[in-house]
């Protein structure tokens, strides 16, 4: 059984590596792995055409109550991503410009969070990266204590403290670090056959045929008429 | 009882009212045809300030499978619009910026699903209108058929092949085949009314009096004090 | 038990105090009032990065009734503010650009509503900001009576005429006009200890010590591992 | 484009099919039909272990107006079931304990509706069947007309006068008139072949062995560790 | 702007009134109040067949956190009911069998709660009425103040201290305690019409006899085919 | 990279301890293990007033495919609950009678699904009990692999093949099979100090005075008035 804690040390992946999947993007790097890790689509990025990727510094707070989040910006290297799970559904805003001031000041440039943030707007405006399940500008209190890089499972999907987080406009996924290179890898491998599909499709040619599907939908049984 | 099919030859509505019908607007169409047609509003697009129409090109397809999506592309004609209603609800992401190369190269340039979407950056970036309920990075099979250009319920309303398909920011709204003409010339009429009360209005005129309403609200009991 | 009526005159909180409450936003006029006021998170903004305070104007009408609107514009004072609440909850379109068109000639710059509206792309082009539960192009009847400024809840928030609206990207906040004098005063204290504390934060200090939050986490039991 | 009417002749189906359709239930014709006409599971049963089966009449109403309800219980000969979709979301409470004492005069022991119904409670009492997606006492009004006995798409399932609707607490399945023979046959099949399945399943008999799953299982790549 | 408070004498209706409305139920009292008052639809009863009413003793609590139950539970005298709207919207488990077991020793058999609650077996064991928002064993702290007796929104209702709760199937309606006379006089004539109009439906007259509503169906424009 | 995998062997807890908990109920063996394991509220039973506990084997599915608790079946032991998560958000109806007679076979009594289930009147009958997120009629396929008795996050919480499942009208709380013993044991020691509060509870004592409330209230603030 759990007491709050908060865990000072722990490894993070080749950062060349890191910044390789933020490149991928979300759909590639979630195919990548075998469809594994990603988040639930109530998480929505508050801004628009951002792709980022990072290790996790993750947070279990209590709903309504964001004081870990001060402890954990003490534990930030740069390129960190903040990562936090309320451990009851909540959507007050537990993270606003201040919050972020700070980070920033540590190297962290984004937020993963299951619950709210507020002063969207700035947040925007100071390039700190944020996906969220609401916006809400009802603060938190500083009463109960919670946990710092311990595994939580946030939007459905389980992180352990240094995974990396990779996140775009098409949601968050979460890559193991132990599994972080070969995943880039078999990534890496998509990204270049998708580019070659991409060149034949453009110039009209049909996935029917790219992929051979004709004979497989006729023996399926569909009929043209 | 529907077994897979992909109908092939369908009918499509005059280019030039359709372009108009893209021109006047969700709103001014639904109204144009006594409020019939319009899909859910939990149909959003992905991209802002962007108005079209076309003529649909339908997809039936198992929840999670997009194998027809491939299968229609090769029916589709410059100005179709693709509509896919899954089989049951489903939110993973159906469509991506593969296949929206491959619908480009046949000169489509919109997709109204009633279910997830991916690369929504690439989407946006390369022009392919969407109109979704969802977006989400999870992918789908290639395992189980649907069928093409049959009729569908879409987003809760019924769409043949070949009807027009309106779209802007405030959603989605089928006008049937036959009956786009006789829509155009009411919304027509409705769009150089509105010029007309515009004017009115932004010179200070009141809608109580413009329309004459005083007299109903009077006898309908309203008071002032 | 209220029948339907118009009431004409209300008074105004000082325009210098509303503007002051608009520049401050609504996270930190929300804390300021003792975290009360706040309107439900599912009123979301048209438009993006628009700040701004009015005086409301408030009408309570029924379900996929816009009539009062017609009413409620007869009403309006430069620098008000619609606040629209039916009477069951509805997401049709009760409001789009000939309505805007119309307020905006009285010198309203903004509606609040729990409920639809339409032409969005339009209100956004003519600068009319828009907090909206929906945005849906189904147009509504002119057929049964409401009311207009009556103490009314708005997305689970009470508001009176003439109360103060702050709005931005963050929500909507209810400021009771009795006390926005008193409420804007906290506000600036707010502000003006938030700078003190962000060029700190900034410069990499930590909340941690800026609030002296390490006896009490100790004391609460959070061990350091 | 439609105008308000009532149709007074509708074609119903042979009334010992749709008894045995209604034994059958939703799930075994659902399967039984190619997984067609099942409505939303957002309609949901306000009674427990009640099934039923009868013929369509069909209103298409405005929101919150149950005017057409009155004139659709004229039309309403034994056996029938009501089933109404309102033109736009809507939860507003259209049916209770009189309206239900009429249709039960008429020989209709149910009611279909994609929105809300009041006097839940005397409705179980009566034995009157209904399938909501909402329950809520805010009354309507009686002010815009609609249709009765026209197509409508309800729970996002098309239906027409005289289909056959199965209900029970799984859901509600739509049977086209023209096709309940047919599918009442495949659904008999279907119960048939369960039987047998049933008794080999409760002797312990795994359907890994009566489907012979095991050799298809291990070529998709299927490992026993 | 409020400070915890809790307000230990409320004026309380008449307790045969309280009764006779609760006889009434929501549908009727609704109505009878010119359909003001209603709770929204997500508040829903956790036992069947259960109707009451009783004297509101109101809660402002912070989300997550009950300490203010506690609080409320002294002030409660027979025939009371407890309603508690949380500052944020929260879905924990705010009450369970204990806080139940006292609250029925001060002669309170009901809760009223726009959050969640607990042991729900036990409390329907116990005939203690439950109308909530959501059903979670997730706990709450106590830790920050609300008040009692304060007016709240709850469920998007105004509810003053004191005021009559009417609670069955179909929702929750509130009776402000100056209007609790004339609106159960305007129930009980309502009760009286209703149960002469209930034989003549039951006899198979027709509510579009009953009503006169033929000549405005005819006006308005339905035709019969 | 996880590739489809059956796991055989799995560990599971001591029967007694297992039974003790499912005695003790979810919302108190949630609080003995500090707040964890809970499942999302989205989980509800389909019947009432049933609690039980059981060890878990798990089901990593894809949406719409069920093809592995056919699978899982064979790996069952009396006393198992099977508690199935599909890798994407599915409401379709995954189990029904057929499977459960055949669980039931296997001495299972019980599923936990963050997805749909049909036939739930004949799993009521037949005493199989069943939390889900969903009911529908709505079928699946037998056509993609997933996995059975691997780590699993169904509802939000982490669930190992052999940890307990406590289920009742509450929710779904999991155990770790490690620390099953230590919860039961913290759990009944709240058991026994409910017990004695409730006696005290029921005689009219207050939880002010029990829990020594008054100190502390006042000290933060509390007003009375």
């Amino acid at each position: 059984m759990p007491s709050p804690v908060v865990v000072q040390q722990i490894d993070r992946a080749d950062p060349s590596v890191i910044a390789r999947l933020g490149q991928a993007g979300v759909a590639t790097v979630h195919e990548s792995q075998t469809r594994s890790g990603l988040m639930s689509a109530r998480l929505r990025p508050i801004q628009q055409d951002v792709s980022l990727a990072g290790s996790a510094v993750t947070i279990s707070a209590p709903p309504g109550d964001n004081w870990m989040i001060h402890v954990a910006i003490e534990q930030l290297q740069p390129g960190d991503v903040l990562v936090l799970a309320p451990t009851a559904p909540c959507d007050m805003g537990y993270f606003g410009d201040l919050l972020a001031t700070s980070a920033l000041a540590r190297g962290c440039r984004a937020l993963i969070i299951d619950a709210g943030v507020r002063d969207t707007r700035d947040l925007r405006r100071m390039g700190f990266g944020v996906w969220s399940s609401a916006v809400s500008a009802q603060g938190t209190v500083k009463e109960t204590l919670g946990s710092v890089n311990v595994p939580i499972v946030c939007g459905g999907a389980l992180v352990n403290p240094g995974d990396v987080i990779v996140a775009d406009d098409d949601g968050v996924c979460v890559v193991p670090r132990a599994t972080a290179d070969t995943v880039m890898a078999a990534a890496q491998k998509r990204l270049d056959a998708e580019e070659a599909k991409r060149r034949r499709l453009e110039s009209g040619e049909l996935g029917l045929d790219i992929y051979d599907m004709r004979p497989r939908l006729a023996e399926k049984g569909l009929k043209y008429v």
